[in-house]
Parts: structure tokens; C-alpha cells; sequence
């Protein structure tokens, strides 16, 4: 029996790719996916543990249960903390070796069964610090949304591991939280969507209807007001509007994200085309107006939220990694249902940019917001506007959150379809197939030659992504020159007997500007190449030129050096402004700028910046 | 005896310039500023007093009296409300007839008076909502910020009238607060400044040195975390550091411009070179790079704060009405220290700007923020990012500190030193002075020129201020030119027997620029004249054309038609964009953007924006 990953739908009715098993795909080599994986394993999970247990997480579970004195602590989902971070382990676990970590499994799993309720309730906020208040309290109780995570991390591990505990404690709590909310109960919905996707996993997983039944009900129920009135408005909580009537990304970006992955996933399972065409407005709405260049998404720090369109200040970006992840995993559903290339696109630019640059190298230091500038002057590193990346956060969701996407990375690099291959995202590593096994070699993110062998003829069509930032390319079948069209997105080799692949993705620098709407970066442009979007770091500078103070030349151009093997160096034309001022709001004079020098600087990959000390960054660099 | 009016210093020590008696200004005529306060006088007012029975807000004091049964509503500080309105129709008490408020006044203060407790303690928010904790909560509680504003309407009343009963409740309650946390009692400081700008002024109108001691305590306290920890951080309360050393201004902007103003009343009586010097440090951090070009301050929603500097977005700036009032404040009280017309300007451009466009012309409907653009497809009105104004908010501090100001608005418009008089802000009116009555006649701030008549022949020096804006003028006394410099921001007629002076200011349109390290509207340029700041209304523009897609043409110029009499007409060359787009992120091409139109069209004074309907606004406008 194949194991599954975090997406797999019972029927494909309504899906046009199939995810592979979870343990069909491996990334090899010392690739940026693959490193990222390794650090994951060995460092981000036992942090995170340490994490949980420094932080009162867990000592808030061990009070519910009676073993020990004291008051809650923290946010009042923090419970979720702890199942994100057992859902990481349970994926990590079927991608290799989590001795180590079976200990804090194995304890906590006993812990969450000694504060389990006689009637299967489990939220230790309310346990502890709300008793009377139980399930009454969703617009802000979050205990859906901790249900949500919990039952996630019980699916992992049956699916990678058939260890049955854990989704045990989450079905009884399912189970009491369907006989209050249930159809025939209390109409209500969760203020925080999450409980609707892992719902539709756990029916996939068991087979049992009511677990969709209920996911769709919490689905049909949104949009009539039912968590109250609130001084964010209901918008925030996607709760203004029916799904099926949205006309776009509205409110808190994470909730809304994770909402519109449910959807999907209950759309996969149940139809709908009212639901799907809902989630091409949102999608629409999100890719035209409200996403930054980085895949980072949710502009305002006050609410969370969207914001208006084109409202994407570069500074001020809260774009929160979970956000940047949810995308990721709406990204994948939508690919998984459509099969087009934009999909994957989107999810490989969140991937490399907004999720990769909220870990050190180190990974077990986490931004929480991921800005696309700092200034010289910044004032703090706090949560919501760092300048540096920290071990933990108050609010925690995200470094957990990063934790299991990333033990699960592998599963999004590709998916079949009657025999037929199709790759996504590219990464040198082992993609094991029914009828054969083929082996991915390339220096992607950083080069653009991706080569494909298999160790027998392969007889069934090989789709690879094409990404729309690639404007040209090459392609060898068999060591002949190829010329195929591009197809939503994709080359489709057709089937007969590959023995290899040769496809070379064009990746020049390019400078970009931004959509003239995008009022906070006029005049400014973007460096990128390939899908890595870079950034300029005072620490590159000369001394004594300070960043606000420098203009791209942008018709200089970008020198790249020492492609194909690691992350090459790219070269702008810098200029620096006299630092005279005339005051802040001074007569125009129309004349030119004055600038007294010009330099050649180095940029970094976006998601490497903020690594070397504080100091100013900028994605969206100001011309001359 | 003559009536002091809202800033009052018991010495001259320490100041260069003397407040007039209250009455002896008055804005006659039907210019802007004499416009607003008969407004404030005739709507305002009323509509205040009937706002805070229908809010609740009056009902808070009653349930706290006993009179009634019921739950506090609204927030912790809605008492401060109450008083701001006593103390608004207080100053109208010393311009004219306040007969039909005068029931609302007494009934008001037996309410007080009934609901004050028998130690002095009075504040309905603990009292009904949280018993226990009177005097505990200082960094949210708000109750010194509502005792400060108690006793400003006490002290209006006094200084109007000699009505003194209001001020009495306030003295009972503040001789509880002094027992508490004055010299030998807790260490503690309120998390909202404002009771000692009113404890200094408290002391000026009684002569009792306690009350500038406790002020002066509550400053000196200032800077050692007594407010505890929080998730804004101790900037936000400005109890980050000393006030004699903080670098500039910080955090919550409201609260940084109410201490500065207490710090300024302390430092005038008390003295101590430190605290003024900490003062000018705030000013020049504020006016170089923290600014809007309306004299908003404070860009960020999350925390009302400053932000970093240059941190100026258009579209998200929360530009509180409450802390242009308070700048009005705080520049004024530097005025009186130094006598620089710098501050003048200041006080000039938040007037006439970020505080006039907080209300509609009625005087009956507020912005709470005042943004510098609003989309076409703005995300609706709400509190904290208004489309438009509206008659009253849940957090309702800015419509009664409006009324408060308003009321009071002609003391701000000139001083005396030793006979010689001081003309800040141009308005027609009447001075009355020692020896000589003063007439003033202008259609300032619309048109440039301004007459002085003296009833009788002045003997002292009259300065009037020539705003820095102004980068000609013209100056006749008697009827003969006088070339006279222009120093500290004035010019100097020397005294004699003046009968006649006549300032005309050049008054052209003005296309400015921002500073460069202002990254939000780069590329953008603002249209002004005089101290008036203009804006684009999509009312103004032609059908089809939206105003994202416009540009203007800044070497067109501006055409100025009708000045004079009333608000004359100022049109801009625009262009419209090629509305063809090619995604939000596409390669530059470095070619010329494509205009496909070009027409003249109408600003509106900034102040006048959003009476029109809803629909897009900018302030700073995109250049071809």
C-alpha cells in the first residue's frame, strides 16, 4: 500500500493530476529543497520541540490534564503549536528516521489523552482559562482550528506510519464538536477556517461521510454572519459573503487562504462548479492586485489583511510566512484540479521567496513578517515588524507551520496521471513510478538545465513546467533537439521509450518594474532571475554610503557570474545621491538628481538576506 | 481682570512671547477660520452633546451614579469625551452665548457630581466595569488622561466664567491621585500623557505648587518602564527612556505630542534646559522626516505610531485628527517659548489641513484618519481607514477634541511681549490691545494680503510672520514700502505710530516634491499654495477616467484662476495612461509609458476632499 501525502483526494472525478505517494519522490543531492529538508530534520523539529516545551505550550496541555498547577499561557490556539509540530514529525517520519523525536511523540500523545474530556472536548485554553465558555466563542475561540491541526497531524502519521493515536484523540473531539455543530445543531462557523481541510483528509483517509459532510457544512454556513459582529468587520473572517458569491481575496490572508484550500479540497470530493469558480475570483483577485513579488501575501499589519488592490507597500508588508504557506497549499490544490502551470508557478515563487527567506540557514530562527524593505533606521525587531529573524514567537504559528511543509516539501516536486509524468518543481532527487524510476539532475533554483533519466524506457507522456518567467528555452529528447509547444504551462514529451531529458530553461537576469497601480514602489524596479527574486543589503555597500541613498541604473543591466553550479553573484550599476536635502517637501525643481558617484554591487537572493547584522534592505530598488 | 485663554504661563521667565487675554481676539468676517468656529459654535456643539446621550457615553456616568441600571459601554476613557465637550462650550462660554447648552452643563455636572465618590474618585469606566482596580491599570486604564481632561474644562470654565464647579470635582479627584502616586506615594505613570499639560495648567490658574510638583513628577517618572511590559513596547508609551534623553519622537503619536505639550507647560514654569532641548529633538524628528506634507503625523494603524523615518504612506497613513490637534498644541506652546516662527508654520499647515479636513462643512461628520489617497476600490468605511466622514465614532476622542480647539481657535492667532504684538495666523478680526485696537482684513488663506488698521497710532513693534512658504512678499506701512529682513521667521515693523500696515504675500501655486528618502510617492509631486495643500477628486475627473490611471504633467504648471475672493480654482495638466497592462510584475522595458489623453482639470483644497461622494483621491500625484 502506497503511503499518501498531505493532499489525497478519494476519487479523481473532478482532479486532473494525482499526487504521487509520499515516498515516491526523494530529494537527492545538496539542492536548496533538499538542504532545507535536512535542516528541517535535523534541526527545525528539535527546536521546535525545545520551542514547545520553553514557551509553557505544553506545560498549558499538562495543566488541563491535572498534572500540573498554574494558568494558561500564551494565545488561546497555542494547543495548535503542538499539533503542527506532531504533523511535522509524523511526515518527517515517512521520509526517514525520527528516533530521536519518538520520545516527545510518544509523551505528548499521552498527554493530550490525560486532558481529553470524558465527552472527547480538547482545547487547554478553555480547559484552563475559560471553562464555562466551551464551543460558545468561535469568532475568536479558535478551537475548530486547533481541531483542525490536530486531526492534520493524526492523518500524517496513520499515512506515513498507520500509528492510529493521535487522529484517535482528534476524532473524539471530531466527534463531540459534529453532535453540537453537526447538521441538526448549533449553525456556527470557526472565526479561524482551518477545520475544513483537515475534515476532507480525515473522510479520504477513513472514508467516512461525515467528516465531509461536516466540512461542507462549515463551508455553506460562511457568509451568513454567524461569528458576530466585530470591530475588524466580517470581511476579516470571510464571513461577509457566501463562498460560492466572493469576488475576490478578502480579510485576514491566512484565513482566507486556508479557507479557500478547504473549499478546494471539499470541491475535489463533493463537486460544485459554483465553488471552483469562486476560487478562480479569489486566485484572480490575489495574483492581479494583492500578491508582492516575493509570493508574499496580506499587506496590512493592523488586521492581517489583503488590503485594498494594489496596496503592497514594500515596509510595511506584513505578508506573514503562513500566509506565503497557506499559498502554497491552495496554489497546489488548484494545480491539482485545473493541471495548469500558473499554479505551480505561483507556488514556486511563495516557495523560494516569502516561505524560504523566514528561516536562518541555521533553521531555528523565524521571521513572522517578511517585508520587502528595512531601513537603515528601522525601529526594532519586534513580531510583527522584524528587522531579524528569532527563535520563537508569542504567536507561534508560523515556524511549526514552516516545519510541516517543509518534511513534506517533496510531495509538491510532482504528480501522475494515468502513467503519465508531470514535474513542478525542480530539484535534483529519485521520483519512483510504477513502470519506472527516474532521476532528476540540476542545479535549479541557480540554472536552468534540468535533465531527466530513467532507468527503463518510459512509455507515458513526460509534462515539465515550463515557468512563465522563462522565455526561452531548449529541449532534448534522447539527445535529440525537440520542438514541442508549451501547454498551459507545460512541455508534453509524449510517450514511447524516454530514456532521458534534457530541458534548459533560459534564466538571464531581468529587471522588472511594477504595474502602475502599485503606487508604493513607482520608480522602482525588481531584479530577478529565474524564480529567485533579489534583494540590495547595506552590508554590500561601500562604506559610508548608506542604502536609502543609492539608484539603480537600470539600463546598465545585471552582471551575473558563476552560474551553474550554487547561487551565482549578480551585478548592478548603483549610483549615490548628493546628500543634500532641501526639507521634506521641498519646490520641484524639475532638474535631474545629483549623483556624485556610481558602484558596482552585489545583490542577494531575497531569501538569504538579513543573515549578516542589521542594516537596510531593499527588494524594489529606486532608478536613477 | 482679562481672561486667559487655553495656555496660560504664570511666568515670563521662559517664554518669549505672552498669550492674549482670550477675548481680546475675535475672527470677524466670513473667513475660513471664522467660518469653523461659528460652525464649531451653531452644529458642532450640539451635536457633540447629543452624540455622547446616544452613545452611551453620558449613561456610563449615570449607572456609575446609581441613576441607572446597566453595563459600561464604549471605551475605558469614554468619560474624557464628556469632559472635551464641557470644556469646548467652556471656551465658546468666553466668545459668546452658550444659553442652549447651558442645561446640558449643569445636568452634566450634578451628574458628576453625583456619580464622584466620596474619596474624590471618579471614573465611570472603573467604577461600574471594574471595581477592583481603580489606580492599578495605569498603562491601559487611561484614568489620569481622563482626570487631565477634567481639569481643562474646569479651567476653561474658571477662566471664562468663574464658574468653578467642575473644576472643583476634578481637584477632589486629582487630590486622590496626588495622596496616591504624588511625592512619597507609588511610582507610576499613566500610559496616556495628557493630565500634565492640565496639572501645569491647574497650577497656573490656582498658584498651588503641588499640582505643577505632580505634573513635574509624572515627567521625571517618565522613561523607566513603570507602565510594565506590553506587546506595543515602551516606546509606544513613551516610557522607553528619561524625556531629557530620548533622540526623538516615538510610538503612539497622540501620546508623544500631548507629553511634549506637558513637558513645554513644565519646563515654562519649572524650568530645566534639558527638557527643552529633549522638546527640540522631538520637534526636528518629527518636521524632518515624520510628517506628512498635511501635517499629519503618525503613519501607522497597527499602533497609531510614528513609525521609522520617512515611514509616509499616502494611502495608509492613519494621520490621526487628534494628533494634528495636538501638534496645534504642542507648536504653539514652542511658539511662546521661542518666539520662531517655524512653529507657526507648523501649527499653520496642520490647521489648515490635517485638522480642517476632519470635517465635513457641517461640522457634524469626522475622519478619524485622514489619508492622502483613497483608492477607487477602497475596502468600505470603517474606523480606522475611512472613504468618509461620519457623525461619530466608538472611540470618539477626535469630534470633541475638534470642539475643544475650535472654540478656542482665535488665541492661537497672536501674542504680545512688552506692548509689542505678534500676528501667527491671518485671519480678519479684531486684536484688542492694551493702547490700540488692531483690525486685520485678508481673504487669507486664499489670497496673500493682509491689512492691519490701528484705531489709534501704535508705539510698539509689530512682527508678522512670513511663512516659509512664502518666498516673496511685499510690505507697506503707512502707505510706503519698508524693506525690512525677515528674522526668526518675522518681520519686524519698529514701532511709533503706526496706523496702517499692508503684507502681501506671493501666493503662486507650488509643485513640490518629496524629499527623496520618502519612498511612498516617489515619483509623485504635490500641488500647493499658500499654506494649503491640494488634492485630486475622481468627481473632477472626465467620465471613463480613473483617477489610478492619471498622471500629471508638472511642467505645465498651474493654472490659477479667481484668487481674491473665496477659494480660487487651481488646474493641472494630466495625462491618462495606456490602460493596457502586462501583470503585476512584468520586464521592464525602459520605453516611455504610453499617454493616450491629456486634460486640465480642477484640485480641490485637501481640506474639502470626500464631500462629493465616495470614489478616489490622491494628494500627491504621479508625473508623467
Amino acid at each position: 500500500m502506497p503511503i499518501a501525502g498531505p493532499v489525497a483526494p478519494r476519487t479523481s472525478e473532478r482532479t486532473t493530476l494525482d499526487p504521487l505517494p509520499f515516498d515516491a519522490v526523494a530529494f537527492t543531492g545538496n539542492g536548496m529543497l533538499a538542504a532545507w529538508q535536512e535542516t528541517n530534520a535535523q534541526a527545525t523539529l528539535a527546536h521546535c520541540v525545545a520551542q514547545l516545551e520553553a514557551s509553557g505550550t505544553l506545560d498549558n496541555l499538562r495543566i488541563a490534564a491535572g498534572q500540573k498547577q498554574g494558568e494558561f499561557v500564551g494565545f488561546q490556539f497555542a494547543d495548535s503549536d503542538v499539533f503542527k509540530v506532531l504533523e511535522a514529525i509524523g511526515w518527517e517520519a515517512g521520509r526517514g528516521d525520527v528516533d530521536a523525536l519518538t520520545g516527545f511523540v510518544d509523551d505528548t500523545v499521552a498527554l493530550l489523552q490525560a486532558a481529553q474530556e470524558e465527552d472527547g472536548y480538547l482545547d487547554s485554553h478553555f480547559q484552563v482559562a475559560r471553562p464555562g465558555e466551551k464551543l460558545t466563542d468561535l469568532r475568536w475561540g479558535h478551537e475548530l482550528y486547533c481541531l483542525g491541526h490536530l486531526l492534520q497531524a493524526g492523518v500524517a502519521w496513520v499515512r506515513t506510519t498507520g500509528r492510529r493515536d493521535i487522529l484517535e484523540i482528534g476524532l473524539r473531539f471530531a466527534t463531540l464538536v459534529d453532535e453540537r455543530l453537526g447538521a441538526g445543531g448549533t449553525d456556527a462557523v470557526d472565526g479561524h477556517p482551518e477545520v475544513e481541510t483537515a475534515l476532507v483528509e480525515v473522510y479520504r483517509l477513513t472514508g467516512e461521510k461525515r467528516w465531509l459532510d461536516l466540512a461542507q457544512r462549515m463551508i455553506d454556513l460562511r457568509g451568513n454572519q454567524l461569528v458576530g459582529p466585530d470591530r475588524f468587520g466580517y470581511g476579516y473572517f470571510q464571513d461577509h459573503a457566501p463562498v460560492r458569491e466572493v469576488d475576490g481575496a478578502t480579510g485576514h490572508s491566512v484565513r482566507q487562504l486556508y479557507l479557500a484550500a478547504g473549499v478546494a479540497d471539499a470541491y475535489v470530493e463533493n463537486g460544485d462548479d459554483a465553488l471552483l469558480e469562486a476560487l478562480e475570483r479569489i486566485w484572480a483577485d490575489i495574483h492581479s492586485s494583492k500578491m508582492y513579488v516575493t509570493g508574499g501575501l496580506g499587506s496590512r499589519h493592523r488586521d492581517e489583511a489583503f488590503g485594498d488592490p494594489f496596496e503592497l507597500p514594500p515596509d510595511r508588508a506584513y505578508a506573514e510566512t503562513c500566509a506565503a504557506i497557506s499559498s502554497v497549499m491552495f496554489n497546489w490544490r488548484m494545480l491539482l484540479i485545473t493541471g495548469e502551470g500558473r499554479f505551480a508557478d505561483e507556488m514556486e515563487r511563495a516557495l523560494y521567496n516569502a516561505v524560504a527567506t523566514s528561516t536562518t540557514p541555521d533553521g531555528c530562527n523565524f521571521f513572522y513578517s517578511n517585508p520587502l524593505q528595512v531601513r537603515t533606521h528601522r525601529d526594532g525587531e519586534h513580531e510583527q515588524a522584524p528587522a531579524r529573524r528569532v527563535p520563537w514567537y508569542d504567536c507561534a504559528c508560523c515556524p511549526p507551520n514552516l516545519a510541516r511543509l517543509v518534511a513534506s516539501l517533496h510531495s509538491y516536486a510532482a504528480t501522475i496521471r494515468d502513467g503519465a509524468l508531470q514535474l513542478h518543481l525542480y530539484e535534483s532527487g529519485r521520483i519512483t513510478l510504477p513502470d519506472a524510476t527516474a532521476t532528476i539532475t540540476t542545479d535549479y533554483p541557480f540554472d536552468g538545465a534540468i535533465r531527466i533519466d530513467f532507468d527503463a524506457p518510459f512509455a507515458h507522456e513526460v509534462a515539465l513546467r515550463v515557468p512563465a518567467w522563462a522565455s526561452s528555452f531548449a529541449l532534448t529528447v534522447d539527445g535529440t533537439a525537440a520542438d514541442l509547444p508549451v501547454t498551459d504551462g507545460y512541455l508534453r514529451v509524449p510517450g514511447g521509450s524516454i530514456r532521458s531529458i534534457d530541458l534548459t530553461l533560459d534564466m538571464p537576469a531581468v529587471v522588472r518594474e511594477p504595474h502602475p497601480h502599485i503606487d508604493a514602489v513607482r520608480g522602482c524596479v525588481v531584479v530577478t532571475r529565474g524564480p529567485i527574486v533579489y534583494a540590495l543589503e547595506q552590508p554590500d555597500l561601500p562604506d559610508g554610503v548608506v542604502i536609502e541613498d543609492v539608484r539603480i541604473d537600470a539600463d546598465a543591466g545585471v552582471t551575473v557570474d558563476g552560474t551553474g553550479s550554487g547561487s551565482p553573484k549578480l551585478r548592478v550599476r548603483l549610483a549615490q545621491l548628493e546628500p543634500v536635502r532641501a526639507g521634506l517637501y521641498p519646490v520641484r525643481t524639475g532638474g535631474a538628481t545629483t549623483l556624485v558617484d556610481t558602484m558596482d554591487v552585489a545583490l542577494v537572493p531575497y531569501y538569504r538576506w538579513g543573515n549578516r547584522g542589521p542594516g537596510g534592505m531593499r527588494v524594489w530598488l529606486p532608478t536613477t
